[in-house]
Parts: structure tokens; sequence; C-alpha cells
């Protein structure tokens, strides 16, 4: 039997290595010898031949690796060329492929790397090689990749989300004066993280929460008379912004800062609270701060949703069963059959359903202000954030696996 | 027998509601009939006449309490004047505790805190007031409070600092390119709890931390230099940065924004690690990035040292019992009698060594670099981050305690 190597790609997860060690464990479980290869730094690692042997892994390696967070593999932001243009990576992966006899390639990642997943299976079955089949488990803190319900990582990020506008809630509370806390949440095109800070809201109905998703353009004057109409019943607003906003201002449109731009072009937003807290400041004399989640709501090990883990590591699992079954360019999915009592399915879709592709939120699921969510929404997410976990610790402090 | 009120004060902690919940516990354990009153917004909350009654609480409630972050009753940056030039407050205070039949006051809070149970102590006792006796009980993620090992809410705060230290240990090794990640942390005056990211470099040990506190001065030649070293072994580097550092800059020092001051005279200081970014990303062409741990580090709840929690909640019952046996103008106090086995003694401080007062981190505790700690400031950390405990959840948020 040959053997598999397994990479991971795209930005971090809390919940990517658990898809990894169920990728590892569904292999090692088949119990035939064939070896397990992880590389490096994504697809790159297989150009540059930084290969591991990940065989060897125990039982307890495992589950401190599925509560690792990040990608215990590494990453990269690697795009293949089109091979009609440029044939060199493909060769050289088939190449490396056949050095370390690989018959299954599991890549797990968001929608770049299923577009990755989509030009390698195109390219094998073009061109006669049918005993390698690759196949793509998703991942993707910002919930938009189409085909699937929902991705894992995202529901250990919302997790975090409510989890700390939560706590917020309590601490934007604490004097007796007007306070103004403008949450800034990850989310390129999509709000799905952001919608999250609702969950907190269900608890603390006390505070209100003003929650601007990816997909609403905000004019600053909306903004003000939401908050002046929030600030009626509460000194204290919380303000759940996704990264991703389009702020119209009366000197144009703000869209973060918009100052780099990653490997595949996506612009690095960052600043659309800073613009707000700044017009509450300067211009209305509110007392305002601004908190950026930032990498800490994609790396929140101790904050795990055991729903989100569990998934991610059946779905890794899946993965495999699907190359087992001579699947090839597919991505292991779950489809949802009911929000309570929660119940999934788990089946495959089509990579070309998947790659490139956005999910956004549905407008019907934003309230009509445009400043909140719907009640489908928040049953949505409900069951996605359910149950706690965390990472292992010693003496106190997180304890990681690193490969 | 005579009613009691408590009151918390100065910035949110994790563990400030345990310390509450240890007083009001302790109280209905006496079970004579005298009420716990509290007052909201700390002191305020007695000159404005803005009292609830907690003797109702539940064990279930208690419970709830202990693991709800911030200040439950609400907090107050207010200074109590001094009486010789002016006795109003003082006055209100004595003819609120009289309308209330109030003999105990006990005061949660840092080292302004203590300062007003001084004023307050010496003003009954100057003026004849002998049945009325006020007590502090310690609270500041700081830990610059003098008198004491170490002060509740520090605990959770450094567990909460190593844990995210932890994890962007994981993040920022996830590309196979050059990163820094430069976390801005908490402390005016003391590195204390900056100090707490070397628990995370000990489980860590593949990437470099550079940990400066608010102790140090740091050039900008010295920080380049430092960081290239450490780049020598590793392509990522975690800066943990106290927002107190000094940074000596060609064109002066600066020493965060400086541009907020609060009503005790404290300026409020954000925006070092801004500028560091800023100095590796256009002077040195470094990939770098900046994140302030911010409120976030002050009321992490689901991510509480049980050591610091059930620490938290003995101080405050201790504070009660000192004005049971009489005395007045002292803080309840711990005593570090040995790192390991970690044990601790209580017993009692006079207000006057504590009011007004800091604690930074001594010179011998910081390495000979400048730029990490020493062995004895690890033996110090090490048992009080220990033992995890949450907030309570509700379908996996987080459920407070409101009062």
């Amino acid at each position: 039997m040959k053997n598999l190597i397994v990479a991971q790609s795209g930005g971090p997860t809390a919940a990517i290595n658990a898809t990894l060690a169920g990728v590892i464990k569904e292999w090692l479980g088949k119990n035939d010898g064939a070896k397990v290869y992880g590389s490096r730094f994504g697809v790159e690692g297989i150009l540059n031949e930084n290969i591991v042997d990940l065989t060897g892994l125990s039982e307890d390696d495992l589950d401190k690796l599925m509560r690792t967070p990040a990608s215990a593999l590494g990453s990269c932001r690697y795009k293949l060329s089109d091979p009609k243009e440029d044939e060199t990576d493909f060769k050289r992966v088939v190449e490396v492929f056949r050095k370390y006899d690989i018959g299954h390639f599991v890549y797990i990642g968001g929608n770049d790397s299923m577009d990755t997943v989509h030009r390698l299976s195109e390219y094998f079955s073009e061109n006669g090689i049918t005993d390698i089949v690759v196949n793509g488990a998703p991942k993707t803190i910002d919930n938009d990749l189409c085909g699937i319900d929902h991705c894992p990582g995202f529901g250990s990020a919302a997790k975090y989300i409510a989890t700390v506008c939560s706590e917020l809630a309590r601490e934007v509370k604490v004097y007796d004066k007007e306070n103004i806390l403008i949450v800034e949440i990850m989310g390129r095109h999509a709000g799905w993280l952001t919608a999250a800070a609702a969950l907190a809201a269900e608890n603390n109905k006390e505070v209100p929460y003003l929650i601007y998703l990816s997909e609403v353009k905000l004019s600053v004057n909306k903004f003000v008379a939401d908050l002046k109409e929030a600030m009626k019943n509460s000194k204290n607003v919380i303000v759940a912004l996704s990264e991703g906003v389009m702020i119209e201002t009366e000197s144009g449109i703000h869209h973060g800062s918009e100052d780099e731009v990653d490997a595949f072009g996506h612009k690095q937003m960052a600043g659309n609270g800073r613009i707000l807290e700044k017009i509450l400041k300067d211009e209305l004399k509110y007392k305002a701060r601004y908190i950026e989640l930032s990498l800490l709501q994609r790396c929140a090990s101790h904050c795990l949703s055991e729903t989100d883990i569990i998934e991610a590591v059946e779905l890794g699992r899946l993965a495999v069963r699907l190359g087992l079954e001579g699947e090839s360019g597919r991505m292991a999915r779950l489809t949802r059959v009911s929000d309570e009592p929660y119940r999934v399915e788990y089946s495959s879709v089509d990579i070309k359903e998947v790659a490139n592709l956005e999910k956004k939120v549905p407008s019907t699921w934003i309230n009509e202000a445009k400043n909140g969510v719907t009640e489908e929404m928040l049953r949505y997410l409900k069951p996605l954030v359910k149950g706690e976990m965390s990472c292992r610790h010693k003496d106190g402090v997180p304890e990681f696996f690193v490969i």
C-alpha cells in the first residue's frame, strides 16, 4: 500500500491540528505499515522536500496535537501556477510523490488551498496519473468556505469571540460613566466571526451590542445614530466590528488601513475600529476604546469548542477515507441535519464547488437595522460553540505538540 | 450586631469578585442576621447612597460571582480629599454608615483604594468613632502592592499572559519566514505582568522571547541588537513589552502615547509596541506585528488561575475576620512560606505600609542583558498560575453573576 502525505495551508486556526490528528489517526488505524508523512509549510514542503515522518506518533502525542493551535506542520500562502502555463511545480510534486511512494495527499486549508487540491487533481487526471489521489479537508476561522455548513476552526474562534465579548460587557460596565468599547474582529469579506458577538449579547442583555458585519456598508452618521439610540438605555455599549466593514465618512470610504497585500493579493485589513474610535473621541467627545482581537482569536487553544474539535478530527478522518475509497478532487464536508438536537452528516463535495469561492452571510440573517443579526443566525451559531475543551497544561502553562 | 458594607475600586481583575464572594461568604457564615451591603461604584456608592443588599445571595450565586470578571459592584477612581482641608466626604460616609447601621467596611482595591482605607480609618480614630472598622482586601493585576507577596488578580492575569504568549509562539512559527511579534502588556511602572511571558518562554524553547519590563529603559539600538542576536537561531521572535517601558530613540524618549490622564493623575499609556513595530517595518524592513492585550488581560475569566481564585476568596474572608477581631486600618495579606511545595500564610499589614506605594520588580530579578528574567523570578511566578479554573458557561457561552 502506498503512503500518505498531509499538509496544512492558509491562516492558523485553533482546530487545524485536530484535523491533522484525525488524518494521522485514521491512517494509522489502517495499520498495514504504510507511512504517513507531513509536508512542512504547506505544499512548499513538497516542492522543497521538507518532509517529516509522522508514522511514529503515539495516542498521547495525537491528543496533545489535537489541542495545539496554529499549523503544527507550518503553513504557506503559495499558489500553484496554471499548469497550462507552467508545469514545473506539478512535475516536481509528482517527482517527490514517486520518491516517497505517495498515493494519497490530504491538504487541510481554506478556499485557496482547495484551489491547490483542484489543480493537482485535474493535473493528475489529465496526465493519466491514476495512482495518486488528492483530497481536501476544510479549515478556516472565517467560515467562508462554500459547499459546507460551517468550517472547522470557526466554532472555536466564534466561542472565543463570544467569550471575550461577554467578559468585555462586564468590563465596560465597571465605571458609572459613558463608555463605548469597539472590538474589531477578523473577516475580510464575510462577517461570520463578528456575528458570534451576538452570542455574548444573548447572555448580557443589560449591555447593548451593535454588530456590524463585513457585508454591511456603514456610514459614520448611521453609526452615531445607532450609538445614540443604544445609549438611551445604557451608558455603555459594545460595538463588534468586522475588519471588512466599509466605513463611509465625509472624506470617502475607509476600508481599514489596506496597506499590505499578501501573496494571494488579499488586502490585509486593520484599523476600522481605530477610525470609529477616533471619530467618537475627537468629534463626539465620547469615552471610547478600541480593541483589535488580532491573532489572539485564531489561536485560542485555551478556549476551544468541543463541538468544533470533534468535527475537525472527524473531517480529517473522512478526507483519508475518501482517498481510500478511490475518490480524488473532493473535500470532506459536513451537512447540518438539525439545529436542536444538533446533528450533522458527513459526506464530500466536488472541490470545484469550493475552490476560490467565498460564502458570505446571507442578507436575511442580518437584522433590518443592519446593526445585529437575526434569530436564524443565532440558531445557526449556537450549536457550534457548545462544549468546553482546552489545550493541555503543564504546571498551569499550555503544553503543545511541536513537530 | 452591626452590618457590613463592601465596595470595589480601581481597575477590573478576573479575581476581584472572588474576593467579594469571600467577604459575603464569611459574613453570611456568621449567621446572626446582620446584613451585608454592597456599595455600587466604589466609595462613590456610599457618598451617593447607591447601595444594594447582598444578604440574600445563595451559594450558587456566590460560586457564579467568584468566576465573574471585573467588579460586579462597579468601581470608581474617586480619591477622598484630605480631611484637614475638606471633611465633607468623611461626614457623608459617617452619615450613611449610621443610616445603614454599618460597623464594618471592607474596601477591595489597589494602592489608591488602600489610601481611602487609610484616610477613613484615621478619620474615624481621630474623631472618636470607635464602632466602625475599615479594612482593605488587596487586588490588582499589576502586582505592585507593597506589604504582600503577590496580589489577587495577578495570578490569573499572569496565567492569561503565559497562555496567549504560548499560543502566539505557535502562531508566529507558522510561516517559514522572518516574523516578529510584539505583545504589549499592561504595567505602568512595574513589569510583573510582562515577566509572566517568561513562563511561556519556558515551555516554548524553540522560539526566542525578548522580555522588556517597565523597569527597563530601552534604546532602539539595543532592541535591534537584541533582535538580531535572537534571530541568529530563529526566524521568529516574540517580544513581550511592558506598556511602561521607556523607549529611547534618536528623537528622544517615547513613553507610550501619554495622551490621557485618569482621575488619579496616572498617565494612560499605550503605543510602545506600535513605536517598535514601526521602526522594525519602516527602517529595518522586517515583517513585524504588534498586538496590544489591552483590557482582555484583566477580565479573562475563562482562563483563571485556581491558586489565584482560592487566595482571592481567602483574603476576602480574612478582611472580614480582621474587622470582627476589632482591627481597623489594616489590609488582609498573604506571605509566602515556600515556593515548592507552594505554601502561604495569611495575616494582615498596617494600611500605611501599602497606601500609595508601588512595588517594582527587583533589579536582581531582571537578567543582565535586560531582556528577560532570572530563575528567581520564575520560581516566584510558577506557583501563582497553577490550576485551571473557568467562568461558568451556559450553552458554551460564559454566564456571569450580575448585581
